[in-house]
């Protein structure tokens, strides 16, 4: 078994625009549109980026329905996760009846989940749908730490399809240990993605099969030709190509992660109007923006 | 100004059972009867203990209703922490309109919060509510890390009542100082409680108004009476009766926190059918919950 299509390449992470606290409908309809012509492997809303966990079931259905309406073809991951695993379920049968191609499952916690509450979680998506689950470890927002033999437990699941992986500082020669253990702990077949976006080229050239990327979602095109680059095996062009962004990811860094700078870039860009995030989340302030902004239109992003 | 009856003494957390995926009504009444029979000085449902941040603003606001209802005149203190800041405050106003006494505030968090994003989620809430609001620092839950100087800020909203601090072990010299550094940098009158209950004796006798107790609600007598000790003065009382509870503060320690071994010993007194948590949080095993039972017979609790 090869991993599904919709699981390979870059998988763009558009944001959900808030606007006076509901969904900015014509904005999100705007960021799919810019990720088709763009043409990104799959597109995948309500996952962090997308603030999912911050959403309403019935306003998660809507945007796993929007997003599927105009992806025009391109595979729609949906991100699924929430506190409550009832919520999750519901999430999950309002992403399959909308068309989602593949689920992207976070365990949110906030009292600390054990290995076993995880993998009874998973089992319990797993057998209520047919499509295909990505695990999606993010330690940073769920605060659950997931080891490798974790993963091999969870790819026995029949319906898990890939594990998203955190990015890390690592070496190319450890990147590449790094994803042959996961390999060799892991169902035949398990798709391994990438994410953190500033190891995005490290990962696809150690042979994760796709990259998980949050600002893909607001700038694909920079991040597809990191992509095409990786997957044609031109590993100088890859690397110098990510090295070229060492600005943003400096931002990322400076500002706990790609949320709040990724919804800085879409306004500056006029993606969105104003701050795009659900309170208590907010932007940046004035002058981080304009930060923000220097560093966009010094790297010709648009 | 001097801290609001509702803030000081033993605040009792009582669970919120959860059965085959819905609220066990008579199990929740009967834990809140057991709280006024014992006397509690006040009653804290949804908090992390009531596990509110899993369940529905309508569950609850039927939740706060049904504590107010049965409290017989003891003043309730609501928890509405939740991740969207529109849900906090539908749970705020749910909860006023019960007749809560106070609202409990944990700055629950996915993407990790900024301080100046938790100023302003108190500041809407206090904004919104002339009840008195709690500030909840619980940061194995949120992971959102309070400062002293963050507790001054917040105290300076008009409507923030007291300080929920975490326990920690510090020695009695060392507690003191803790709490008369909050009180010189929190504006006057600010109450301060402290949680974690193997520290609630160490709070009390370092001048902490109250004791807001996960496992008070629960086992509210022995609580009641190390609170009642420290009240009077008699710190030897008061550490001597927490230090026999030592086995079940061991038992926390081992299963990280006081809610599953909380949930087990209800269910082993008959308080709860089964396993009471909302998934994908599970109970103890077999075993484990044997080897409550056998503390809490051993001690002699009931």
């Amino acid at each position: 078994m090869t991993a599904p299509a919709a699981l390979t390449g870059l998988s763009a992470f558009p944001l959900t625009p808030i606007r006076d606290g509901s969904l900015d409908e014509a904005a999100f309809d705007g960021l799919i549109d810019r990720l088709v012509t763009a043409g990104v492997d799959s597109i995948a809303p309500l996952g962090s980026t997308g603030v999912g966990p911050y959403l309403s079931v019935g306003t998660r259905a809507f945007v796993a329905r929007a997003a599927v309406e105009r992806a025009q073809g391109i595979p729609v991951i949906v991100g699924i996760g929430a506190l409550n695993q009832r919520d999750v379920l519901a999430n999950a049968a309002a992403a399959e009846e909308a068309g989602a191609a593949a689920l992207l499952l976070a365990p949110v916690s906030y009292h600390p989940l054990t290995a076993d509450e995880v993998v009874e979680l998973f089992r319990a998506v797993t057998s209520a749908t047919d499509l295909p689950v990505i695990v999606y470890d993010n330690p940073g927002t769920t605060h659950f730490t997931f080891t490798t033999d974790l993963y091999g437990r969870l790819s026995e699941l029949d319906g898990v399809a890939a594990i998203k992986i955190p990015g890390l500082p690592l070496s190319a020669g450890e990147w590449t240990q790094r994803v042959a253990d996961i390999r060799e702990a892991t169902a035949e077949g398990t798709a391994i993605g990438v994410s953190v976006d500033a190891y995005g080229a490290d990962g696809l050239l150690a042979g994760c099969d796709g990259w998980f990327s949050a600002i893909g979602g607001t700038l694909p095109e920079p991040m597809l030709a990191i992509t095409r680059a990786a997957q044609s095996g031109d590993a100088y062009l890859a690397r110098e190509l990510s090295a070229e962004l060492q600005p943003l990811w400096d931002l990322f860094a400076a500002h706990g992660g790609s949320l709040r700078v990724g919804a800085a870039i879409a306004e500056h860009l006029g993606l969105v109007t104003g701050d795009s995030l659900p309170a208590p989340l907010r932007g940046l302030d004035a002058e981080a923006k304009r930060a923000v902004a220097e560093v966009i239109d010094a790297l010709g992003l648009r």
